[in-house]
Parts: C-alpha cells; sequence; structure tokens
C-alpha cells in the first residue's frame, strides 16, 4: 500500500513525461530537499489502435495513478520543439489527455520546459539526458536507474516541481 | 426539447471544428441525402485561463452536448498543418480534449482531413471557406448562415460522416 500523501515528506509529486506511444511516469514525495520516490514506470498505448481508445488509455491510467496516490500536484513537460507538425499534434494530443485527467480529479498542473527541469535537477539547463538520469537516481538514492528513461524522465519532471514548491514556499515566508 | 436520436432521419453526428480559443459545434439528423440541422454554435476558452482549465472546459462542453443531444457518431477535422509547433500542440490538445469527452462517453470518433470535408460538402476537395458554408446552408435548407464560420465549419464536418455513412451503407448492401 502507499503511504499517505505526503507522509513525513511535505509534498506528493506526480511527474509525467507525455507521450502517445509512451508516457513515462513517476511518483515522489519531498520538501524540495529530501526526496523519496514511491513509484516509477511508463505504460504504452498501441498503434494500431484508434486515437480517441489511445487517449482514453492515458486518461485512465493517469486518472488511475491518481486514485491510487493522491499526489498533490501533477507536474508535467511543456514541449516547444517537435520534429514536425505531426508529431506536435501528438504530443499536444497525449499531453490533453494527461493534463485532462488532473484536471478532473481536481488535482494542480505545473508545467515546465526541458531546460527548467535540466536546471532544476543538475544545475544546467543544456545538461545531456544520461547526466539527468544520474542525478535523478543520486537526489532519490536509487541504486539502479529506471528501466527507461521516459521513467527517470517523469521523475525529474517531479522533482522540478518539488525544487519550484520550496523555492516559492521561501519567497512566500519572507514577506 | 431536442428530438430523439435519428428520428425519420437515419443517424445523428455531433460535428466539431477543434480550436482552444474558439470551437465550433454543429448536430445534425440525416441519412446522407436528406439532413436537419438541429444546432449549431461555438464555445470559446480565455487565453488567460491554465491550459488544464481551458482543456477541461472543452471537455466538458462538449460531454454536455453528448448528454444533451445524444449523437451516434461525433465527428471531428483531422489537422495536417498549423502554423507552427506552438498551434500544432495547441490544436492537439483542443482536439484530445473533444475526443476524450467522445471516448468517455462511448461515441465513436471519425475523423476527416479538410480536403475530404470540402470535397464531401462542396464536390471539390480545394473549395474557398465561403463556398464550404454556403453549400452548407443549402444541404441544410438554412435561411441565413451560422453567425461563425465555425459553427458551419462543425456542421460541414458532421454532413461528412452522414455522407461516408451512407457511401458505407451502400457498400455494405451490395456485398
Amino acid at each position: 500500500m502507499a503511504p499517505a500523501p505526503g507522509q513525513g515528506l511535505g509534498r506528493r509529486v506526480l511527474g509525467i513525461d507525455p507521450g502517445l506511444t509512451v508516457m513515462g511516469y513517476g511518483v515522489i514525495d519531498g520538501d524540495g530537499v529530501n526526496s523519496n520516490a514511491i513509484t516509477s514506470g511508463t505504460f504504452r498505448s498501441h498503434a494500431k489502435l484508434p486515437r480517441p481508445t489511445r487517449l482514453r488509455e492515458i486518461f485512465e491510467a493517469v486518472g488511475a495513478l491518481i486514485d491510487e496516490h493522491h499526489p498533490d500536484d501533477l507536474a508535467i513537460e511543456q514541449h516547444f520543439v517537435a520534429q514536425n507538425v505531426r508529431s506536435a499534434m501528438a504530443i499536444g494530443e497525449a499531453r490533453a489527455a494527461a493534463m485532462l485527467a488532473a484536471a478532473t480529479h481536481d488535482v494542480p498542473v505545473y508545467e515546465y520546459p526541458a531546460t527548467t527541469i535540466k536546471e532544476a535537477v543538475t544545475g544546467f539547463g543544456g545538461a545531456p539526458k544520461e547526466q539527468v538520469q544520474r542525478m535523478v537516481m543520486a537526489h532519490l538514492g536509487l541504486a539502479s536507474a529506471p528501466e527507461r528513461l521516459d521513467a527517470s524522465d517523469a521523475l525529474a519532471i517531479a522533482l522540478t516541481r518539488l525544487a519550484t514548491f520550496r523555492h516559492e514556499a521561501m519567497i512566500a515566508s519572507r514577506t
């Protein structure tokens, strides 16, 4: 059974690395300094299924993660680049399915561009994917890397939310 | 009160012209030869609202249209072009919200590219928007044009589904 939301460490965040074919997810409890990974993984939707069916699968999978883990926030990558219009629309559709799952469960959504995520996790906005993965493992004390980069990217996105939350809380406490 | 689905004329279709800021909709009863417009219009979401809130508004508005009119099918434009990656993602997100409303209500979704819609309605895949609008009015016996092009585009998309449905039914009856 998953621990109660934010147990011990302030806040629970569900990070989502959006994609129509493979979507990464990661759930983290943390306060911006210490963080525990609760779970992470990926889910796939099959390219042969009709688009609405694939979107419904993503919507329901993210909804099931929310029902199981009760995150305080959902954090998702904000894409500004894509190979072409077709892939940009596919990313937009997958993102929308995940964001709608959060919105219909009244979970606030936070969007971060890739450079912000890399900077929050590694201190450098241009860090390569492998370095992001190593730093995710270090932050969370993971002995082995998640099986897929999509999963460690989702953990990186969740860590970014915790880092910005801590920053916001510090600013708020000074005013 | 709306008539029962497909009353008199075989099939009821909800057409959606997807957009994040303005979304057109139109409900038509028809058999591919005769068609009646039940309702059409647009809904807007405000650019200042957070993206997940805007998507939830579209999701709920399309869901409310389905609850009110009980369409047999939802028909939506399939976009292959966009000004840039940013607008492609916005279109994808709006499309996903509408398709998810259909998928979660178990309403089948049919997607048509713009050329197919223009050809179905005017006989010419390269027809200008104004000609599409005039032909929509002629097909549906409308005395005046819908207030916005987005609404008549949505009616055109619904008419396309009825035309292809009739075509499919004719082919099926010969086999």
